[in-house]
């Protein structure tokens, strides 16, 4: 349900809350910002991106402008499932305003953060007219939280075939951990997961010389995996960090010695390390421990590579806007989870800033009027700071 | 299907084959026994024991003689289920003879070891008469291979409550590894099963200082109990040994630090140690290994305690009752899974001897016809040693 003419933050997040588009579903989503966009001469373009066996996933390119620089807003439009919704306070799609909070899912993750950008830029349009000496862009998708295969990586291809050229992004993914303005991100580390299967010979408890106990072996692997850093850290980064997430063998039987144990782990790694150099360093820790223990060993495909922006003048200028407006200096941090600043960063710098992450993903997800208000005044600085009146 | 008129080892063992006993079933078996020992002149008495929660099972108790000193005869009549009867080479329950082998769900384990009995004990009386200068009798229960509590256990208090005294106990369970004369058991390990619940907090894993991962700290309390021997064995039994049955954690998200993980093992312990000795032990290396973690390790109820028939006249006689029908004296072994003996040793002296054991709750079980006629023998010279010509 597309709300036409939203122009202010707040209106523009509960337009967007209102539309149930859990990945893959839209529900309008994209339309309330193409609506937005196009009143203030935004060009607007809806690719849908197709791979076999996906759903098809509508996205939303929109530029003002053609002059360099260009300023390009990512984001998503998609969120995750609400759960049991009778659990929540107020219905996680209608953008209920109680007390000073806007509920609803994606209210932090990141509608609130679309709605930031786009009412940041209908502001600053409304303000300095086309005339401000470069460009601004928008790369919207629906799919973030899903498979994201035909969301951001195949937008920013579709945009580069066509000639689209960046000279920074910001990306409105809640970054804050309690309080606006005190953390933003430039950087992430990667992501590897790894499976590992330890074999033995099943056999009867009572006979053991006649059997080979698996999980013993695999307790190795795992205090050789676990109690030794992979690294220090570094600059940017903190240590790279191994957690296993399963252990499981599946035998109801108190005589049997199981023929078999698996296992798999997750480590976020920091840019010390590519996907390959990691594995194999896991391999050889894994091969020390194992001994002649038959183990199989093999890393799930990750295209979630660490990554930084180093320092420069765009970073320098997002984190004065933030001190600015919020009145802190952020943390330019690089931990958290993954997010689609993993392609972008392939195209030109970006800086995460967007809203404070407490509850997203949570039951009654929501935001603060004034959070609201605030980031769309940090992004209205930053385009100030980016397009100065000459 | 009972098979009347049977005397001899084969005869009865295909008889005693072809009926389905699988427990709690009896499908005439015992009746089998009756009927041998009944026209032998044996007393035979057929008590049912019952208990809420579980089937009444039929036990046989049959003696011949009232004087001392009384050797005994234990055994079961109940076998493990067949499994794929179309894997079989021949149906489990027809008792096919095929190249001198005789095959069956329990050829060996073990209604060959009590048509052994039976055809020696009636072979004996044929050529001694009643006056032989003592009693024998038979212990037979269809609960062995069942929950075991309307069997032997109840058999034996039953006999003791009705002044029945007995100085010697065969129990004919397969106690070979592969040749017909190498082992007998003169005891049992015993078995505790335990418990380990190791609980963190659950996390993303990006977020590790949110979580706590229970992982790791299972992975030392494993090598706590694994990498240094529980003892180094006795004189007559082995080394306790400890075998981890399963590891399960069951988290399907490699984003998410599980919250808990469990764990069982089970302990084939020997005579340095009781149930409550052995669990306080494992205690004390578990809270060493988990530190300040929480972990639940709770022990299953047990009363298979290690028991040693220490060496005695009862003991070399029935070696050399083997020796001189096999041409080899058995190893006294400790070693192997849990039997009936662990009850009768509270009632008299018991010593473990039947036929070789490799084809036991397997698909195409069978005894060789050498190996039954061999071990009726065993038991004819034992009964021949227990009660000399005066």
């Amino acid at each position: 349900m597309a709300a036409e003419g939203a122009t202010d933050v707040v209106a523009l997040a509960r337009a967007l809350i209102r539309c149930r588009s859990v990945t893959p579903a839209d529900d309008g989503a994209l339309e309330v910002c193409a609506a937005a966009l196009a009143s203030a001469g935004f060009k607007i373009e809806r690719p849908v991106f197709s791979e076999p066996g996906y759903p098809d996933i509508p996205n939303l390119y929109a530029r003002l402008g053609t002059a360099g620089p260009c300023l390009v807003f990512a984001g998503h439009t998609d969120v995750v499932p609400p759960g049991d919704e009778a659990a929540w306070r107020h219905d996680p799609f209608g953008a209920v305003i109680d007390e000073g909070w806007l509920y609803g899912r994606g209210a932090v993750d990141m509608k609130g953060g679309v709605a930031a950008a786009l009412a940041a830029s209908l502001a600053f349009v409304a303000e300095r007219g086309a005339g401000f000496g470069g460009s601004i862009a928008f790369l919207l998708t629906g799919d973030e939280e899903g498979p994201a295969v035909n969301g951001t990586v195949k937008l920013l291809d579709w945009a580069a075939s066509r000639g689209e050229r960046f000279d920074a992004c910001v990306l409105g993914e809640p970054t804050n951990p309690a309080v606006l303005g005190e953390m933003a991100k430039i950087g992430r580390r990667g992501s590897l997961t790894g499976r590992i299967t330890v074999r033995g010979r099943q056999g009867h408890v009572a006979y053991p010389h006649l059997a080979a106990n698996p999980i013993p072996i695999l307790a190795r692997i795992i205090e050789a995996l676990s109690d030794t850093p992979l690294d220090e850290g570094t600059a940017h980064f903190d240590r790279s960090n191994l957690e296993w997430t399963t252990v499981d063998t599946g035998n109801g039987a108190t005589n049997v010695v199981p023929g078999e144990v698996r296992a798999v782990f997750n480590i976020r790694f920091n840019d010390l390390w590519t996907p390959d150099s990691l594995a194999a360093a896991i391999r050889s820790r894994v091969a020390t421990a194992a001994g002649r223990a038959e183990v199989d060993l093999r890393f799930d495909p990750t295209n979630s590579v660490a990554f930084l922006t180093e320092p420069s003048p765009f970073v320098e200028l997002v984190a004065e806007a933030v001190e600015e407006v919020c009145g802190q200096r952020p943390a330019l941090s690089t931990t958290g989870g993954t997010s689609d600043a993993r392609f972008i960063k392939n195209h030109c710098p970006v800086v995460e800033f967007g809203l404070v992450g407490q509850t997203m993903h949570a039951v009654d997800e929501r935001v603060s009027l004034d959070d609201l208000t605030t980031l769309a005044a940090v992004y209205r600085a930053i385009l100030g700071r980016m397009f100065p009146p000459r």
